[in-house]
């Protein structure tokens, strides 16, 4: 199937405990909260699950634990992103014999790398799996901003069927859609931008907002999918607070410190990242109630 | 009437002749096509009308010219924009007294203006008159980007009633939506954001395409009117091109060399402005035609 | 002569009397301050001079007051630049039979030109006129941007033979002196920008400075003429907090409110600019201290 | 010794076999190329080394080589940059324990990190270790960008005694050298503002040029040491070109093609960068002529 996902594709965090070990136990149980909550498909070991701060063996415990939960309910995406191309094929083919139904690829880079390189190095991976690829443009995490036109020309490598557009600028899924046809499978990764970029046809959106608050992430993508565009903008402006907030915050550190205040378990981060300031979680707390949730802890956690 | 405007707010160019002297006949007819083609407001002496390329004399002869040819079949906005305070509340007097629906400012400014400084220039200007004011953010033309923050401080003044943002990012009018309620009166003024700017809630569309393409602009606001946002996707991915064309090129130019391709008169520019390069004409030519438009000079104009 | 400008061109403010008016008398006053500190040029009617605000009467009066009051002590650069090409060659013919040395052109725009357009202007008015022409570059006040390589192709108009660049960068001075030699002349327009700028080569520096603090500009030259790097840093060092303090607050409200705690006349502002606060002054003061001046009025002016 | 470093800080490549292996062996010959050649410290696993591409392993090798190679000849800098704060721990500890004079670290990052976060994360690496520290600020391969204010504070934990600073921008120099005093021992990371860096102040300069044109770099350092401008500023335009280009085609790629035209080894490249193209290798060349060197191949390399 070349493509996979459609509607909410939600991204799990990578829990740690006190010691910062990845506690797989609970992130397992952060997997099967967000399939029970009616997200379209889960997505470990994006920038979300802080993939580039784990070890090998910890992004392969990861992948095969979530693939383990989710047990064929929904399809599973793969972050497999590396610096060098080596690494990246490894973990591809890691995810492809591990059952993943497509894997995430962003560039991810210390040097700028040339198009011809950024090219070169998708078709490297592609050609060594069977599964679809989702090329990733995120220049916020990554550091390297793929063009609209770039991003084409990675469409013709055979298995690369899917976009993640995560830049926030509407004008490049246009132009996606605008040269690709109706029938391109573009993605958008940017919560702020979730009503825009279903308004200009994306098939879909990464989101770690499932986490906090799937009803209003479910029924956003449901009222476009209705064409009820009043419908839609109304539940946008209602979660476009905490959207932003958690984008703004970095969603580790707000995905954590919500799970708290909603009475679930979100475990530690990884130095160097650190949780939220008492003031930030107070306004992450009001923020949830403002959607509509009942939060269980206000105090700092 | 605090809010005379919604729909399409159609703005024509301030054609010149050959000597470069405004053609008064010429954008009266200009006028005309606007209204009778259904737009839903004229804007003289926008950006696209070259209202800092004109002597007093021009401005006040564009100002009057518009109001008779309208003859309050739809209302008009008048711009009416200075460097300096003193000459702005000038224009807004002579708009007012000419019969104008309401007046747009923009802080055009050399120097950088504080805060402070913007916020008392609208309060001179708007206490001097009686009709509405539209305040305008566009920082490509006027070099000043006013933020979110200074707009909603704006709308304290009693007659400031009406936000024209032509900044292109979609996320300041959800802060707007947000913090100002679903009676805010905002207006876009970016022509690739039409769609997404409707999507988030806009009143109005301001925008020089229906001296083009009236019958796209005016289907685009009537399919959001309706709740049918996928008749709106699909007639806005229809003039997408052509929006894009016209803005990247400078509206003057671009109006101009489209009115004479569609068999009208588009007068000549002012200096320093020059026509479009053949090239520039042609391509121009053909997104017209994609548009659904004949074409009857596909020669350099 | 083709570059009659080396050293410190110093920048008059345009003083308003407490009605708005433009105040000659006093501003011949700050001109002879000028030209007694020792500034090698004299430049009415630039940014600092608020050229923009002025009407063309204005203009006319302030040029011909200029030349007078130095009496060919200095030369004299003379700022022309409008938004419209006819209006340019207007004011730069006035100021070329008025008496000035030269004039300076900056591309004001409302609408972005292309290069093309630029050059047609700058061309135009060069060939009207017989004295020199400096080609400013200033996007932060102009709104446009012209590249190195368009400065470069300004070069080849016969009596275009100066540049002044006012971006702080100075891998374009860089540029410029590489691609022209050494005889290129051009002229640092950004004042913390001025060790970098002598650094790399440049003929002059045109800053509103020695309105306050003609010393530490003119010993900062004077080290690098006798090529005495380690004293051009220490007096660089010296003043750099006032030189950025001036840019910041905008160069018209800083020197109004300098020349008065320096117990000089700085006359009013023309609105909207609107006169710096209270913490801003006593700010300034403490930095004129730091330069080694004695301060007269420590309370808000 | 608070601060082991001043003048030329040298930057070897890490070179790999065809096999993308590193070649230890060939690293070892062009770290004596730069003792040889003058360079006043040695700065192996840089954005040069491509330090993130690496295997723990490999780093460690390419640590011990340098150390043993340079043999106390000059002092060693070596960059033990991580995304999580424990494997910068470690290879902090690695670097003192073999014998490094001190480290350099980059708060390399997928999420933004805030600066408490990246004071943390500076102050739990310094304080495992007792050799000095040097911060290294380049947002253009971090995706960080440290104020100079962040920069400011992190000289307050003990170790942390040198700050390299590689955005370009001379005024984060100033404001260091103002702030600090001239004591302050800031270093230039950015090659084309070598003589912008070495007039505000800088104590040496940070830069993998020495592999091709040594003398020019040392010769530059000498001039401005001797307090001789017009000598630096002469040099310094015979090597602009050739360091504007090594930058802008990353320096990895650059170096390694230079020593092949000057008749040493570069090695491959490891994926997925790529090497450099037929027209940029001839440019290349062409560039080396001009700083004054012979080149052996001018044909692909």
């Amino acid at each position: 199937m070349k493509v996979p996902f459609k509607g909410i594709i939600a991204y799990p965090i990578t829990p740690f405990d006190e010691n910062e070990k990845v506690d797989i136990k609970l992130f397992k149980h952060l997997v099967e909260l967000l399939v029970k909550n009616g997200s379209h498909g889960i997505a470990p070991l994006g920038s979300t699950g802080v993939l580039p701060y784990l070890s090998d063996e910890e992004k392969e415990a990861i992948t095969e634990a979530t693939i383990e939960q989710v047990d064929n309910r929904v399809p599973v995406l793969v972050g497999v992103s590396n610096l060098t191309t080596d690494r990246t094929v490894y973990h591809a083919r890691f995810a492809e014999s591990a059952g993943a139904s497509a894997v995430m690829v962003i560039p991810m880079s210390y040097w700028k790398l040339t198009d011809d390189e950024i090219f070169r190095h998708f078709a490297t991976v592609a050609e060594k799996i069977s599964i679809p690829v989702m090329a990733y443009n995120n220049p916020a995490t990554a550091g390297i901003d793929m063009s609209p036109a770039l991003l084409k020309r990675l469409l013709e490598i055979p298995n690369v069927t899917m976009i993640k557009e995560s830049t926030g600028d509407v004008q490049r899924m246009h132009y996606l859609r605008k040269e690709l046809g109706e029938d391109v499978a573009f993605f958008n990764g940017s919560n702020p931008l979730a009503l825009a970029a279903f308004s200009a046809g994306a098939k879909g959106w990464c989101t770690a907002a499932p986490n906090l608050i799937p009803e209003l992430n479910l029924g956003l993508y449901e009222a476009i999918a209705n064409n009820d565009l009043a419908t839609a903008q109304n539940l946008f402006y209602k979660q476009l607070k905490l959207l932003k907030f958690i984008v703004e915050k970095g969603l580790p550190r707000a995905i954590k410190a919500g799970l708290t205040l909603l009475g679930e378990e979100g475990g530690s981060l990884r130095s160097p990242l650190n949780q939220l300031s008492e003031v930030e979680v107070k306004l992450l707390a009001s923020l949830l109630k403002e959607c509509g949730k009942e939060v269980y802890h206000s105090q700092p956690v």
